[in-house]
């Protein structure tokens, strides 16, 4: 369905062609301040014809809030918001419109619903993200003010070029990349036209872009999203862990193939004692105050699928986009084979664009599971403390334990 | 939550070292027939204790079915079932219970909850995964007699010893993998100890795992999954695409840091020319009925997020288990430092172990999904059919349609 | 929240002086014709004006489709509609605003949100219904087309004027109104001001009103709502029972406070041999094919919570609007005491206007249902018959039985 | 479903003659202390055999609690439990199994699901109920402890037989009657066999069960539950106001029928002059801080479906059980007509044991829309406070407000 949240709901409509295209966000906590603007700057990092490295098209996608504030605050009901779509005409029959573009939604749509959207993208089209990018933003703006969370993602690489993420075989990651993960902000990413922040990396990648763009071809690559001052403890046993939600999110997002966090298939080659964060005394990031904390952090801020205060971070991958001008030998919908060519201005490749959407996307999720958390502790503290626990359960010095003494060790069942 | 799916739903619970393990399962249709060996067939494959390879630790996991089934066949009312734990005592308190373990869930689950299990795992345990394993064997059944559908998975890699993906950097997976994944069945997956089908392959890892266990150290891993018959039209967008769900669900296995669907990461560097998959006229693999079909199957069975016939196959990543017997040095909940030293059995590689698990969480979301899709075509073949439409919206010859001139071409919005 | 239905599922958003109020339908079947006529009916029967027993204010309430069609045809995707409002104002600061309205929603929303829109209703507002009465006429539709629903509602009561519901003691229902119950159409029903299709009590109604309205007091009533060709087998044991989520969908309309089906509160004064609705021999309605009838139906056509194929018929109650124009002692948000004194044009009675809510509403139900109920039969119907199942657990004649002795009785546990 | 609640969530399984029925229960809050003790009490007083006015069956109704505590303290993780059932055979066939019974499951079941437990009842069964107690058992105790939640319900009538609700036609309620909302408590309730605390009405009423028991016949009748020290500002707009998720709970209970909320279908009758609560300054119950609260409460404590923090308090309809041992007239489901007797102790009225089931679904629903309040307020709690906003939008005395000048009046949309 096209609902993504359980506290923090955005439900989403609108196909490429149709009047408008927008969401309805329910559950936003009340008294927030929120304008259109804090909206408009993501959608206006998203929207297509921002450089020559993605398509010319240009749409400005201005939103329109609907409801949900007054004087510009938040009033607890639903936030309904839309943007105008340019060109809302059906379309006509064309040549193309023979064909099942390959690797695009065509044939999928007209498979699940008997039906589809005369324009070919229908609700496939990325202009479906709008609705999630608004949303996104909003949460983004609420986790800021009330929390702190920073969230900033970087295209890590596009075709075969890629960050240097490592040195060597024995490196679970290198330290000119933790330190990238450590310190990038949104201001050095939208630099670069690429938004890749690593200065040389990006300009292999333009260059990679505008060839393939000559040649009518397409490039995919990857983008990596870090979530700075996450706050502890969220994520839902047993289902709804935080990375099997983000995982959720990441994939969501059209074109997408592929997800991972922390060190990732890369960590699965290393030993247990390799790639184990090990716990040292520490200060929490944002509050200063004294907390354990691990001294890497190969799990990328999920322990059990708990976040665990450290930076949240994880990969992305794009297949390169479907939809290319040069000529393709396919079958039509008859069976029959022929060349689709497919005219138009396409974007040789998202990643610059996609952004926002995989950032406002990680807000939707952090934002939600934050909400749950809060229920969650908020009820534990109305009740009186529990005084005759030993201590194997409860954080020492927190609560008062029963007197214990220590055995051997513990049978772990499995 | 402990809640997985909306219309085949199971519910998990259970800790480590509680009275029992167990599940429901609301929503399988009425008139499956059901035995508790129907269930224990998964069970069993996913049990400690199988082979050196694994954790010594024996337990059998006999599930025993409490309600939603009379005479061996389901009432499609909710099935209760569970598994009881051999040990269920409380845990004295250890040594070991001064630290939270690195990259376990120790730590967090006090930071989430206030309070955790003496026993450590708890909730975060493997055992956890009991519930969902015995859901997804019914929903496997339901699937392979309704719909012919056949789900293997298999282990891809162990360490930095894998299957031979592809042969070059020009080609996007090779043809000896393209053929595993084709023809592997699970007999063959089981005549391996490691449950990797590639005998060479297999007995590397199995090299690998003993020198592990033999040194107190942990390996992870990938695990490829397919599913064959898939039926088409599969996926909700936008938001629960085929991939997203499947990520959820495999990123919510204990351990999984990372997931990928078809070409994954590696098709991320190639050019949509290169994998674009062309259509071609085909038959229809379990009908055999006409129908389009792709030539090549990098999207992994899944464009637009939505299933187009052809094998659904994907990888999962799973870090080395963070329970090693060999000294850490890391910091105690206090915060000082000292050197943790976990007695104990514990499985040097859960790669072989996790197969059932994930084939019966893949199942989980197949069912699921199936069961979405026919409550959407059942009510669309009540209407009437419309006889207006052009062309470009409905199948050709599926309908009829309006008489239409063909343009030159149409205008792509986005 | 703002969410109704699992499969066919609205979401509104919209305060009664923000810019527009609407909702997004996501679940409708692809293929459906639908106009913004087929919506616009009900909601001009349920706006502001419509004759002077309602408020004299005017509203036009034109619903403009944004997504999910394309010439004319439902595409399965979300369906976003909106209906601008006409007064988008924030209110000015005025003596009323020192009180909270005595039995409306203003000190409620304040304790909630702590936060209240400047307009008092907000949210609260009847404007918000303009969303589900959209929705559920596109339920409305499909079902009528695709199953022959006929939902009719009509006002029972209005103050102590209600229709001859029973004659005596000993008599459930009466003849009279059984009739009523069993032919009543919205044609009928439109041909009254009060939309009472009972001359003699219209009339009557219409005087109470008029009297209340003169007085600036407002008067309460009684619905009742019939669904001819429910089909057999709706509600999902155990908590989404038929009636169970008819009672929600009703209670979550403004002002009503109570819900009964069937003989309802009167029914619970009977016996259980006066009570029962016997079967008898007979054919369905919509089909013609035999099959068992109940030769009553005080049940109102919910037997375990799912539809049995009669007529499902319930009556919800609706208090008095809170707001009326004469003084009332009251308290202002400071505690002290005054006269509250709401000038404007206020609807004496909702009753008539109200009509078009609770048949869409009850049109959402019973949609959703049927999607749910769909989704399992047709999963049924996959799977190979059971051939040894012992007749009291099949409909005889459907399947074949194991041949069986009668015994003298079965044991009863609850 | 069988699932109920969102942040406090139960899951129910179980037939009437399957191996157990059980639940699992999610989201309880952690540091709960919580025992089998505390669960068993609800239970006891729902199950059969308790006095001479109920079922002649003796069934103990143990509960075992499987995970979610250790030393007696909820882990915040899933609590599965279960009892047996003692009964747990298929049944063998017998005459009465020919018959649908009047106005019982067998027909619909058969209906919905083309199959049925072969001793009838199945998930229609009362049994059924003991997931919800023992959950709401839970949530009771939560609700107490936490926030002092008081819910005491009783019965209020049985057959023709009901306490004194109110004197004359001007009375919204009765005097007599609204104390007895103020004050009775569960100790007399107990006190009385058939559970109704005015000992005239329970005289009356136990003689109205022994008579309908010796003609094997069976009585309807209506329960009162008031929620004492509910939370200020529960329930959620629009769908899930406090009263409509409190129908839907209530009517999801077997038997029930119709349910209303303060003054209900009585209130419908009265002007909006008569029925309006005002407003007085006055003192929380639990905390005797200084807040408003109204003079009287025929709103049931809640407007525009929040609770005021007035005392809730509503009337659930119960119709006359199916089973009676008469004979009766009617089908069979090969359509021929006979004369069904079914042999048995039966429930002549179920009233007196459904008062805990009443009582833990409101705790059901109450202790959801806790967590659900909790949730929003302190993450608006974590906000900056917003000091630009008129008068109109907030609570006086607790923000900053713009100053203002007063205007005449506002015009209403609607």
């Amino acid at each position: 369905m096209s609902t993504f949240g359980d506290l923090f709901r955005v439900h989403t409509y609108g196909e490429s062609h149709c009047k408008s295209v927008g969401c309805i966000i329910d559950g936003c906590p009340p008294g927030l301040k929120l304008t259109e603007e804090d909206i408009q700057v993501q959608l206006s990092r998203r929207r297509p014809g921002q450089s020559d490295l993605t398509t010319a098209r240009s749409e400005f996608d201005t939103v329109h809030l609907q409801s949900g504030t007054e004087h510009n605050v938040t009033l607890g009901t639903p936030i309904g918001l839309l943007v105008h779509n340019k060109d809302q005409r059906p379309h006509d029959y064309a040549e193309t419109d023979l064909y099942p573009r390959p690797s695009h939604a065509d044939y999928t749509y007209l498979a699940k619903y008997g039906i589809k959207a005369s324009s070919g993208g229908g609700r496939a089209s990325a202009r479906e993200t709008i609705g999630r990018v608004a949303a996104g933003a909003i949460a983004e703006k609420y986790l800021k003010e009330a929390a702190g969370v920073e969230i900033v993602a970087f295209v890590a690489s596009v075709g075969k070029v890629e960050l240097p993420f490592a040195q060597g075989e024995d490196e679970v990651l290198g330290k000119e990349f933790v330190e990238l993960l450590r310190t990038t902000t949104r201001e050095q990413v939208d630099k670069e036209l690429t938004r890749c922040p690593h200065r040389e990396t990006s300009d292999k990648i333009a260059d990679a872009i505008r060839s393939a763009k000559s040649r009518e071809d397409s490039l995919g690559g990857t983008i990596i999203c870090v979530i700075r001052n996450c706050p502890l403890g969220l994520g839902e046993p047993a289902f709804d862990k935080l990375e099997a939600v983000l995982a959720h999110a990441m994939l969501s997002i059209p074109s997408t193939k592929a997800f991972e966090i922390g060190s990732g298939f890369r960590g699965t080659q290393f030993l247990g004692s390799q790639h184990n964060d090990p716990f040292v005394d520490g200060v929490d990031a944002r509050t200063g105050q004294k907390r354990l904390r691990t001294s890497t952090n190969w799990s990328g801020g999920s322990q059990g699928g708990i976040s665990n205060g450290e930076d949240v971070y994880f990969r992305v991958g794009f297949k390169p986009p479907a939809t290319i001008s040069q000529q393709q030998n396919t079958a039509k919908y008859d069976g029959s084979t022929g060349v689709l060519e497919t005219k138009g201005r396409h974007d040789p490749c998202v990643l610059p664009r996609a952004i926002p959407i995989v950032e406002t996307m990680a807000a939707l999720v952090i934002m939600d599971m934050f909400l749950k958390q809060n229920a969650r502790s908020s009820a534990a503290s109305l009740l009186e403390p529990v005084d005759h626990l030993p201590p194997s359960m409860i954080l020492p010095g927190k609560n008062k334990v029963v007197e214990t003494q220590l055995v051997e060790d513990k049978v772990v069942q499995e």
